[in-house]
């Protein structure tokens, strides 16, 4: 399925994701669904997430990290964590491998940046800042309806890429804390806790890799050595696993470690290689 | 594309919103979809809200207000938010323009038949008391899946909309204060508070306008002139601007101000035009 | 619309089901749907719930079986609450009657496959071990996004059901106590809470019948009667009828009876058929 170029009656059902700290409350996903489809009759929308933490750009690019490249070749990743909203912020669009991803300029794309740099995937980026494809009339405080939806739908409805706007290449990049070598092991941090209560870090198995002998350690609780599934072990212990994304995440055996370590985002995880 | 008496051949995709106050756990928004799709298996379906508060017909009627004409000429809009279901409250469809409604009479289409009328749209409203429109059982607890879902999905497929039942014309509607101009300005009230904690007024720019100097009270705490977009203050700021919708909004700058505030839907809202 | 052995071509869409615990802040739910649609473009997904106690198959059970069959005949119903993920549990399909079902074996399908039991249904079920129908990679803790998806997903666009593995027939069902016979009535049991406060119970009309003089106890708290509908009573008033899928089910109207009786899954309920 040819979407850069491709002739509208080539495109069957074109995917887009959305991925939002909007809520589900107030109909405003739906509102951009509605304008979406308005465009391009023929998509599929998937809800990534709604209830991103307000304002909260690193807990966005890590979920999009996480799903993105489960989708379809050609799909349209549209993300709206957007704090900077009817400022000079910039709307923009990038390619990303065969994905695309429309949003703010605001390092909400860092880390699906950082994954296609890591594999060498080609990269496009442009500020989205031609009028034709937005609404006729932009609001200052929801582009999400009025910029982002409709230069997604009309991506996804065969609009070639590079006539969204001008090309950029300096994108806004969060600082996000890297992993460090120790003499012994890793030092990282935690990078998200998710809905059961399993707390990923932002040390993977590109790093850490098969080494199941690792003992780790946030806070007071040290676990020691990796399993591969939860049911390795028993209801209420502690493990250290790998997520299926290969972060490495300590989880509660059908419980939640995240309450359990009061653990938040950025406590630092130490790992030890091997036992001293 | 030709909805009302089209051809079945001529519709490629319509769109249907529901908008409930069922929650999102127990499966019923699921199963309307089902009902749904097994009626009009082209429809594309989103969900505006499924978490208003339990039989608040208020809030429903706001939140269709606020989002159902950004969706595509012929969507059919479902609202289930009905604590009078089973009883003799009517079901009824009402087309308003270009769009369709289906829904309890009970006051939750309020707000859209006074945008329609404000705009001078086609307005027509039917009993939907045509029982070969659906479900072959009806139970006294959930019209949603058994009247409401399968009317709307009819209309998405093609029935002419007169064929739905008998035309009515004393639809109920809710008692919305409006706002009343002032010696020097307008008195309304808080409207909606959202995931963000904005608080909605329902004093509109329509009646406002372009008065950039006007001084907001609610409760304890005065704003002094409007801003555009949130970032022209700082984080923590507390601002008023108008709403995507153009509704006049209080809100805290990356912040919640309804929780703030202590802000609840009815408290009283002052605009002075200008400082005396 | 033939799924089972029919040629791609005769597909228009197909419905697939979604019933998970993952919640909806984490994204997983959308990478399910990008690798369904990756496998089965035509496919309409609908969510059924998501926000299912974590590792509550018990209420995942009494979800599937209150929504499955209002979906059109030939859907797939995928069922990802599996405490047992990467484990030796095994993952299976189920047919019955003319819908599939796919997820782990622990007894999440009890209430289906009682239902198809006693409706005298088409069964037939599956451990779907061809990893054919696989992710090329599989984790140990997302069987969700590795199996299930794309299973039900190439089911949906036309895979016959028995390519999917071998066939089986000691399925797990959950020990779910069922109501019993007294001298005068039924002894039975909460079965759920749903997002109203109504709380459902396991006694069925087709125990319990059109006995509207029928006494409900609850703890502390006995009904006398049961009513058709909500609005038989006025706003307060704590009443018995039946759910809309035939379950007795104590409500308060316009309230929430779950929370005023302190309710909880497995509290005993008792049914008097007449008054002495």
């Amino acid at each position: 399925m040819s979407i850069i170029g491709g002739a509208y009656e080539e495109i069957l059902l074109t995917t887009i994701s959305l991925l939002t700290d909007f809520g589900l409350r107030d109909g405003n996903v739906g509102v951009m669904k509605g304008v979406i489809w308005g465009i391009a009759p023929n998509a599929r929308i998937a809800d990534l997430s709604h209830t991103i933490a307000p304002q909260n750009i690193r807990e966005a690019s890590f979920t999009l990290l996480r799903s993105a490249f489960y989708f379809p070749a050609g799909s349209v990743h549209i993300v709206v964590v957007d704090p900077g909203v009817g400022t000079t912020r910039r709307p923009v669009a990038l390619r990303i491998g065969s994905h695309f991803f429309v949003g703010p300029d605001n390092g909400v794309f860092t880390g699906v940046i950082g994954l296609g740099e890591r594999n060498s995937w080609q990269f496009q980026a442009i500020h989205t800042d031609n009028p034709a494809f937005w609404r006729a009339q932009v609001s200052h405080v929801f582009h999400g309806r009025d910029i982002f939806a409709p230069v997604g739908a009309h991506l996804a409805a065969g609009v070639p890429f590079e006539q969204l706007g001008s090309p950029i290449e300096d994108l806004i990049r969060l600082p996000l804390p890297k992993p460090e070598r120790t003499s012994n092991g890793w030092k990282g941090e935690v990078a998200h806790i998710d809905h059961f209560g399993n707390i990923y870090t932002n040390i993977h198995f590109d790093q850490l890799g098969e080494n199941m002998q690792a003992i780790v350690t946030l806070g007071a609780s040290t676990v020691k050595g990796l399993v591969r599934a939860f049911g390795e072990r028993e209801p209420g212990e502690l493990v250290a696993l790998y997520s299926s994304t290969g972060f490495l995440m300590l989880s509660e055996v059908n419980g939640d470690a995240g309450a359990r370590l009061k653990a938040k985002v950025a406590d630092p995880v130490q790992v030890k290689l091997q036992d001293e």
